[in-house]
């Protein structure tokens, strides 16, 4: 099993509202089908369809008021939307990818998931197809609702089944020490493990975060993986052929974060 | 609680695929934002998204080869995709809809629901959310998939949730003795109960059905529920205002399904 992150960042272009890179979208779905040899689990971050709402009605914080209520609909419509494209581009590919909506299969307590209806997604996978999981709000047994991160999914599946490697794909080659959209020395940190883990978190403090927790929060969840001996790695799904071949095991620049 | 179902053939054009009745939609939510007094869960059919697919690839038979997958991820981003402009059509009325997929959440047996997470619905209707699901295509335990109508999804929800009435909108008057699309001297049957429930079904004997049952898996739905003393009623989702006066609790025409 191959548990695949297509990033927020990378379908959608997050400087514009409601915006979905459709070219790269195509293209990925094309690696996707021309790379896949194992069993297959996607899931893709909200981008410009679910941040900008959940910041506008203060969703991060959990439930307030009814004026939020509003708010979760909107956020909830706009992940749907994109799932919707998403899943377009890889039933096109001939890929028999299936939405499995995070908010209907599962509730949280504090931000955590705490209940997860595994059993759809392992009968999926078992017929042949693939998953197709993405941050979304979710409800929530403490706060009523909360921002479920697509990393979270990711941290969270592999305890229930048997994964080989866990893909991410971003819109640059890998983690840095610094945001490497604003810093031209940023340098990409090749591999993260349990030795180092703690210095590069700390290089990080004051990295800005997003509602789901931004850099910061991807790397604690990769390293909750790597605890549990799971390979990730985090590659630049903006160029031509690194998923393709990251999916068929082959060397690919990025990061790779694993345990010992 | 009111379980409110707006059927295929009111929503969609049956005659054209993947075709949506844009002014019926935005009529219905506005007579759905106005009328509404009591919590309340949509539940929406297939008509022109739904169906064909799940017809050309015998999806109502169950998994019998790897060639239908296709046609399972097909007929699930029809559903998506009609649902996405449910939801819509709510929204913008300022109904805090919140979709709640099936699949995600429901797994069959033989075609009749063996779980569901009925926590998901319940904590949205507590929010003061309006949960909207609808007929889906299905994971199955004895089958593997199966399709799941928006009958009986209706005729299970009652059973874990205090429900006063359940309105089914359809695109005529009610159930006739015979298709009134086809048949000038069909008649309204009024009501159905117990003691006329058994001859109203032998005369729809050869009614076509479609995937999900026709009008008489819908009936069929309806006395179940009637058996544990819930009210139903079938109205004209076509004539202006019948929605909501119905759901003002107002008398209307239309067939009512109840017991004794």
């Amino acid at each position: 099993m191959i548990i695949l992150k297509l990033g927020g960042s990378l379908i959608t272009d997050k400087t514009k509202k409601f915006s979905i890179r459709e070219v790269v979208l195509k293209r990925l779905a094309n690696e996707i089908k021309a790379g896949t040899k194992d069993d297959l689990i996607i899931i893709h971050g909200g981008g410009s369809f679910g941040h900008p709402v959940a910041d506008e009605y203060g969703l991060n914080e959990g439930f307030k008021g009814k004026d939020q209520l509003k708010g979760v609909a909107l956020t909830r419509k706009a992940m749907d939307e994109l799932n919707f494209h998403v899943i377009k581009a890889l039933v096109t590919e001939d890929i028999p990818a299936v939405a499995v909506q995070p908010s209907s299969n599962i509730i949280c307590k504090n931000g955590r998931i705490e209940e997860m209806n595994i059993s759809i997604i392992k009968r999926y996978v078992g017929l042949g197809m693939v998953p197709v999981l993405y941050g979304d709000i979710v409800l929530d047994k403490e706060i009523g609702f909360s921002i479920l991160s697509g990393d979270q999914i990711i941290s969270y599946l592999p305890r229930y089944m048997k994964t080989k490697r866990v893909i991410l794909c971003a819109d640059v080659d890998g983690i840095y020490d610094k945001d490497p959209k604003k810093f031209k020395d940023a340098e990409l940190i090749k591999e993260i493990n349990r030795e180092n883990s703690g210095g590069v978190m700390s290089k990080l403090e004051g990295t800005p975060g997003d509602v789901t927790g931004g850099i910061k929060g991807k790397i604690l969840e990769l390293i909750n993986l790597a605890d549990e001996d799971i390979k990730s790695i985090v590659i630049n799904g903006l160029i031509p052929g690194r998923l393709e071949d990251s999916l068929m095991d082959k060397e690919v620049i990025g990061t790779v974060v694993k345990g010992g």
